[in-house]
């Protein structure tokens, strides 16, 4: 029999208030089959989250600027091993909490639409390739090649969302015909069709005027019909109280849980479902579309091996997680997420350099983790991962606040410091940039000033005082900004001898940069995000049109272009016919390399496709580049 | 000529609007008569603070379970020697902000009346006779026996000022005239006689109607005429203006500052006395009690060598600042105040056994610095201490948060990964406690509680959860508690193998506190507060009668009583008169060893001295134990 048929003949006996128990996401056991509980909500963003240990990988913005779907894959394979031995234990002592379950509500290929954007880091950046390729090839780890599927992956959040945070559980979306399907819905669509995901997340927001949970239009025309989409889809957490509570489309919470389901929303994150039996009672719902969702989930939990004794992961011992190959490949994929943006051969840095490490960013632990982590049994800060790695002095101060203003307050008195630390050193490491405090989730970023996202994309005043403060002393500046998302790097760009962004590069992080400053590896990371100019280079944030935004549409000119990125050495690109070029390595040191190709045409710059490939120096290698927009 | 005779003759040159000018912490340069600006608000409670690098000592409260005033001294000559670096190099620079200057108010000698008080921390526990023991050596050690004064101390916060503290800035105390003289100015009375500090720091409070910094009798009466003070005073940082605004003892801010100076409150930390033109020209203060207060600033400005080329401490250079002696006497006091409640022989833990490190405050950085702190290079948390020492496999899972309840919000479900943690090791390291979020001052902790205290001394429900599943387990568990006060550990006391208490112990902390549960050091530290069995031992936190509160006139039994705190061997006391005792260690391993000497009564139990001494294994010593009481 077929998981599919499994599925239909346990649902078949199953009453129906047991039918409708199992639509939400905290899945209550039904002993008298056989079933036990489940909880559906789980996280596994960059790693498993929120459920104790873990390897944290760094945060899905900084993988895209590794720009290697190959690597991604393997990571996404790592987490799913941590994710089986986490539920495995948890499974033996009986526990079926929130974050202990095998379906996780991860990848997010939102495209990140707006620098401005709180929950931008969460993405693979602005552009509909980069992330569709790295969705699909996240989708493809997790849920491995198995008999049974190793983890369910959800792709979310199903659709058109990027923001403003403080609106999404009211906001309506038009946008037009072109950018719904070429930038919002693409990568959905890319993955499906290259991935099989098990399941698609609807997003808080409306969508020409259908909540995307309650949506006919997303749900069944688009991702059933046109997607070839099989699997389940869940709620965003709450969304579905939303239809009713603050997008008024419906009357009461009976209509907005039985136009969920009638829409094919089959799993509720949040406590909608609970009304279901009235939806029922109403005539609103009828219990054959009730069955049709519960078939889905139960074919889904049989697929996962939660019925059977015989599947290939439940072997996998606790012992995996942050285990040193896990651990070192954390480090690896920080290291190729580390992005060169200006180098005038200041580094690498000679290890016996007297360097001064100076900013609020230095020795925070909390830029590693970003949001939607796990819990690290060790943190490598930025500075100290320089001092393992230095073998001259290593000053630091953190000279500023990362956003309050000197003075306010008993804060400390600390600029005087840094400019102390920098005056005694031969050149400084400034380490300035964002925090998840400052760029997150509504309710859970506390930024206070635009619930989760930034009002403005310029780094805090705090830091520019400080930063004004370390420039004028006119010592080599190395500035490594740690960020989730652009900033204005404009001053930097002219003034710094370097410029290294780092998106939160997870657990290792200070350790795989230092390899990076001190040259152990080549950086080899692309900006998966455009580092705009000035706050004027945007249109304004709420609207959903993509012209003049991103680097396919922007007329104007970044700083730093999406997919720039230096390296240690120097790589010519002839292209041989429109998919095949040769990449040679002319330098003297080795280096991993990615590779884009473009369409351009005066209307836009779209990338096609990209490949990523390792090159000794002195190597030339010649590869096709597949363009993946044809398919 | 005399210091006191240099600054008659400089205040003697100015106008009375410089004069006045002086009287801010923040007082501007008088260029006419060289004199530079110069902040008066500066700390080092324990540690330069809020000034960026320095090394972080133990918590107050720590360094007092240290019960060793030699070593207090030591550490307050090192903060000294730091603060002189700090502030030579900030001169060079022309920097005279706050927290940049070479007068510092610390030591807090309040009593610890109450263990909710949030700022208890702060203090050197509950007892009048440690206090001022402590309190002298620190004011020794920070003002140094040289010709200029090394740094000035101030005595704070004077006087009987030991919370509530969201009531801090109305309450009025009337203690008993025995409680204000032996127990709440008792430590100022000895400090004042055995080290001369160079400053007191008027308390919010009024004591019998007085505002502290507006009072006759707390400021003239007692600290001037009976203690025979000679030094500044101080206000404490906007308590001037709370004698119209919150007191309501004056009409306005201009008889507040009046009121403030005429009661010898020479020196404003706020901004009361840009009102003092006024006060002068209603008549409500005279030019000459103005020259009065300026000379004192001025002498102690003079005495700090501010005038003078061949101050000894100018050459002091800023690479003291967190040297590696430094660094190690940190971590010396650490180890030193660590309190040994409990221990069935489980501990010095063999290195080679698999330990899980579980708890809230494992790999929690804040807990290392407390409040007041300076900020250092290196972070040593109990876990990354652990790890470095031990030899066997250390589990860790944080397991709950510190005070939230697991499934809040979207909080990470840990307890299941602390339980599985726990399952395999030999012991459980449970490092649970509060930190400075959850007890601190006004403004400054955020528990919403109770603005900086405690509403109750029993450990947060979430914590208790954690250890109600740890303790089930039936593994051994060392119960590690860190806190800045006592916290009920009744239930530690009975089911666990061994109970440690560890005081916010400082950056090194981690290291320290893993050198004595690995037995590289005994411990040697002692409770400087009562632990309380429950919330019900406790008198109304209003009410400041020392009646059955502290070690001296409790009448309860405590779960561990002041003074309390074993070691990792044997020392027998003989007691050969009532000051002369021989100390004998009868075991096989070294400890250090604080030896304490009580007057018992049926109506109190008086700490009269103590002496720590270091005993080899199987060496006795005879030694004096001083009645400090006497003087």
């Amino acid at each position: 029999m077929t998981f599919k048929e499994r599925a239909k003949e346990l649902v078949a006996k199953m009453t129906l208030p047991e039918k409708l128990s199992q639509m939400r996401y905290d899945a209550p056991a039904i002993p008298r089959l056989g079933i036990p509980g489940y909880n559906w909500w789980n996280e596994c963003l960059h790693g498993v989250a929120r459920s104790g240990r873990a390897t944290v990988f760094p945060q899905a913005i900084a993988m895209a600027a590794s720009f290697d779907d190959e690597l991604m894959e393997t990571v996404a394979d790592v987490i799913a091993t941590e994710g089986r031995a986490k539920y495995n234990e948890y499974r033996k002592a009986g526990d079926t909490a929130r974050y202990q379950g095998i379906n996780f509500f991860a990848p997010n290929i939102n495209i990140f639409r707006d620098p401005r954007w709180g929950r931008g880091h969460e993405t693979y950046g602005e552009d509909p390739t980069l992330t569709a390729k790295l969705g699909t090839a996240f989708v493809n780890g997790l849920q491995g090649k198995g008999k049974y599927r190793k983890a369910d992956a959800t792709l979310k959040h199903y659709a058109v969302h990027s923001g403003p945070e403080d609106l999404r559980h009211t906001f309506d979306v038009a946008p037009s015909e072109r950018d719904l399907n070429e930038t919002y819905l693409w990568a959905f669509r890319y993955c499906i069709k290259h991935s099989d995901p098990s399941c698609v997340m609807g997003a808080y927001n409306r969508v020409y005027g259908e909540p995307c949970c309650g949506s006919p239009f997303l749900l069944e025309e688009k991702l059933r019909k046109e997607f070839g989409f099989s699997g389940y889809v869940v709620s965003d957490c709450g969304a579905i109280c939303d239809f009713n509570e603050n997008h008024k489309v419906t009357a009461n919470a009976a209509e907005s849980a039985a136009l969920a389901v009638n829409s094919g929303c089959d799993l509720n994150c949040g406590n909608a479902y609970q009304w279901l039996k009235t939806s029922v009672a109403l005539g609103l719902l009828s219990e054959e579309t009730v069955t049709r969702a519960v078939e889905r989930l139960f074919e889904a939990r049989i697929r996962l091996g939660q019925f059977d004794d015989d599947c290939e992961y439940d072997s996998i011992p606790y012992s995996v997680i942050e285990c040193p190959e896990h651990v070192a490949l954390s480090r690896k994929v920080a290291q190729d997420s580390v992005v060169l943006l200006k180098n005038d051969g200041i580094l690498p840095l000679d290890p016996k350099t007297n360097i001064a490490v100076i900013g609020p960013n230095a020795d925070e632990r909390s830029v590693l983790l970003a949001n939607y982590a796990g819990t690290p049994t060790e943190y490598v800060t930025v500075l100290e991962g320089i001092r393992e790695a230095a073998q001259g002095k290593v000053g630091y101060a953190p000279g500023c606040h990362s956003y309050k203003i000197q003075g306010a307050d008993f804060d400390a008195t600390t600029m005087p410091d840094a400019v102390i630390a920098a005056k005694a050193a031969d050149v400084v490491v400034l380490v300035m940039g964002l925090n998840p405090s400052m760029e997150g989730e509504q309710g859970d970023a506390f930024n206070n000033s635009a619930d989760g996202d930034k009002l403005s994309i310029e780094l805090p005043e705090s830091q520019k005082a400080l930063y004004r403060e370390i420039i004028a002393l006119g010592k080599p500046v190395v500035f490594v900004n740690i960020s989730g998302s652009a900033v204005v790097l404009a001053d930097q760009d002219k003034a710094c001898n370097a410029v290294v962004q780092c998106f939160y590069p997870g657990a290792q992080g200070g350790r795989a940069l230092a390899d990076v400053l001190y040259g152990k590896v080549s950086p080899s990371g692309r900006l998966p995000v455009t580092f705009y100019a000035s706050d004027d280079d945007l249109p304004p944030f709420e609207d959903y049109s993509m012209e003049n935004r991103t680097n396919r549409y922007f007329k104007g000119t970044p700083t730093y272009a999406f997919g720039h990125g230096l390296t240690y050495t120097e790589v010519t690109e002839t292209w041989v016919d429109e998919e095949t070029v040769t990449l040679s390595n002319v330098g003297n040191t080795d280096t991993a390399y990615s590779v884009l190709r473009y369409k351009i045409t005066p209307e836009e710059k779209q990338l096609l496709g990209f490949k990523k490939t390792f090159l000794k120096a002195g190597q030339s290698v010649t590869l096709k580049v597949e363009d993946v927009t044809k398919f």
